[in-house]
């Protein structure tokens, strides 16, 4: 049998989204109600377990299975993966931002300017970072969306606990990375003299020039944060042994998935907001079980957005459209042989805007599932579904009514 | 946003406690489900996990989102914190009893005729008490209510393995301590030394040569129980970001709410008995949330004295008064920003008079709860409510309905 996970990033909500209800009771949602009312189960899940505020990051590893009090180091190390560079147990990985800095060396923008174009030049002028102090360790800087990068340092003795040099503040210098230990202190040391080493590189390449005269601000230094060093952790082939791809558009979300060892798959058109062309990505995932693949992970990241951005209506059309893919799922899933399951990672509310606590609404639908009388997939009828309340482990709970799972003990 | 985290010590029940129903479904609580079909949501949570049945100490660390597996040392120094002592990670602290031991030293009675006057004298006989073997060791000794008190050594090299010297047994003498690893022994070294000790002094008490004469049993023993070291567990300032005050007079409770970070605040009238005055500690609770504090804990003790002493009336009626003060809360409690979780500790059943592990009722209500179909608040209701079935965790989980949680990850 075979398995398809797929998660709403952010799909949880708060009665107070509109007007006393859920962006998810407000939604339109027929073929996702057919097919919990048909073949499913509903329960609610809390991403990591009651009380804890999830982050992205943490939420996903929980989904996998992978407790993230053990296994957690940081987020650099995802988002490293997640834009394609490969990273190995030698690696220490920050997230990045291009950024402005004035002519005093204070932070203007922490974006620059959401710089949409030129990139490429600038990781390009940026490909012989290396530290003089340091010399046998290996720098790598990758950029990735807009203002977004990934830089890497790989070398013997160095350490993930390294304060961030993005201060997530403006007009004040760019703070210098700290170690708390020693190999963390020697990492810090190496991302001080890169950085400085970047900014002066970058202060005066051709490309900033030309977007000071269009009135742009240049993208003069890099800012560094979410330290990690490689986390220690079992692949799914080793732990679940199965076979995985992942259909993502976002970079955390594939990185994760990478490191823990599924293969990434592009899906035409997905861009990892509300724009994204999600049927693609459903067609994707399809394929990759039929080639073969013991499970596919998809996700859509539209509902996360929307929700930052306190979009009620955005998030609503974003759960509609994934209503309009399990239209297309209910018609071409091997329902005799395949086990789905949905669920938000976490809940952002429409007015809070970030992640909270609260349990999300997760189903389960094939045909080993004992079919529950919910028909209706929501944050309050989930709650007395069949599935109850549970703590992550949605990709090993899957797996197991696929029969895929390993025996544990005898 | 505000919280407040409501504790009826014991509340929970069995079919039978009161002809196949509980106490709290036989008890007439119309504020506690007004405000729980109104505003809240319900469910059943076992204190620390299903299958483990609870302490007081215990189930309170598990409630605050300390496994106690992790960080319970024993009940001694949360005792000494409750009855005002000042503790600190030096310390090694044990529960104490005045007892009357026979003219062979064999014990007559575990609590000295309940004593119930001239305690103060007897605690400053004591207030010179002192190991000759090891001089550089502190000793204090602390009364409180009744024949109860603490026993703290600080010094270096002290271990919390102990044996009690209190055998709960009369016509036997006090055993001695013993200690199950090195510093532990030194310890119980120490206690010897310390109760020999004091049992010469309060033999020849003037206040027990008048209990005598009075045909009074004399206080001329301490015996002690619940060694404990301070344990190694982060503030809630530390782990939540949150200000919290405790409401509360059972000395068990403060303690342990002291000890995690929580200021310590005397509502007048408050007993920790059934005859409390329990709308004073409401109030003060409330004032508290109004002068600043992220959270409150309150705590009523009365349902769970009411149910070691088998008395199905006594609980029922102390129920009432909850139930009164819960009239109180709904006229005053700012309801557009303040999250209140109410629940028991753990179930203490009428007849059997003792901690079971049966799960409690629980509910939280306030703004961003997801209002549930239950409208009446006891052991069978909840069972079907919006939260399922949790593990301890109260504290975070009500932090996290009032956005007062700190996000593990990003």
């Amino acid at each position: 049998m075979k398995s398809l996970m797929i998660i709403a990033d952010g799909l949880g909500g708060r009665p107070g989204d509109v007007d006393g209800r859920t962006c998810l009771q407000v939604a339109e949602t027929p073929e996702i109600d057919d097919l919990l009312s048909r073949r499913g189960s509903a329960g609610l899940m809390d991403p990591i377990k009651p009380g804890i505020r999830p982050g992205s990051d943490t939420a996903h590893l929980s989904l996998f299975g992978y407790d993230p009090y053990e296994y957690y180091t940081g987020r650099g190390v995802f988002e490293a993966a997640g834009i394609g560079m490969e990273v190995t147990e030698n690696d220490v990985c920050f997230r990045t931002n291009f950024a402005t800095l004035d002519s005093d060396g204070k932070i203007s923008d922490r974006r620059a300017g959401r710089i949409s174009e030129g990139q490429d030049e600038l990781e390009k002028a940026l490909s012989d970072l290396k530290s003089k102090k340091y010399p046998e360790v290996e720098v790598r800087f990758k950029r990735s969306t807009e203002h977004r990068g990934a830089l890497c340092f790989a070398g013997p003795d160095l350490g993930g606990n390294v304060t961030p040099t993005d201060p997530h503040e403006l007009g004040i210098r760019m703070p210098k990375a700290k170690g708390r230990d020693e190999k963390s202190e020697r990492t810090a040391d190496i991302l001080n003299e890169v950085t400085d080493e970047a900014s002066e590189i970058l202060q005066n390449h051709p490309l900033n020039m030309e977007r000071k005269e269009m009135g742009k601000l240049p993208a003069n230094a890099i800012m560094a944060r979410g330290a990690a060093t490689y986390p220690d952790l079992p692949l799914v082939k080793e732990r679940y042994g199965i076979s995985a791809s992942v259909v993502a558009a976002g970079a955390l979300y594939i990185g994760v998935a990478r490191i823990i060892g599924m293969e990434f798959k592009q899906a035409e058109g997905a861009t990892g907001t509300v724009d994204s062309n999600i049927l693609n990505k459903v067609k994707l995932a399809l394929k990759q079980l039929e080639k073969g693949q013991d499970l596919v992970f998809l996700h859509f990241k539209g509902t996360d957005n929307a929700s930052h951005d306190h979009d009620a209506e955005g998030k609503i059309n974003f759960i509609e459209k994934i209503d309009r893919t399990f239209g297309w799922l209910n018609d071409n899933v091997d329902w005799d042989r395949t086990h789905l399951s949905f669920a938000g990672d976490h809940t952002t509310p429409i007015k809070y805007g970030g992640h909270v606590a609260d349990p999300v609404p997760a189903m389960l639908a094939g045909p080993n599932v004992r079919k529950d009388r919910v028909e209706v997939f929501d944050e309050f009828s989930c709650a007395n579904g069949g599935l109850g309340r549970f703590s992550g482990n949605l990709l090993p709970i899957t797996l197991g009514y696929s029969n895929q799972l390993k025996k544990f003990g005898a």
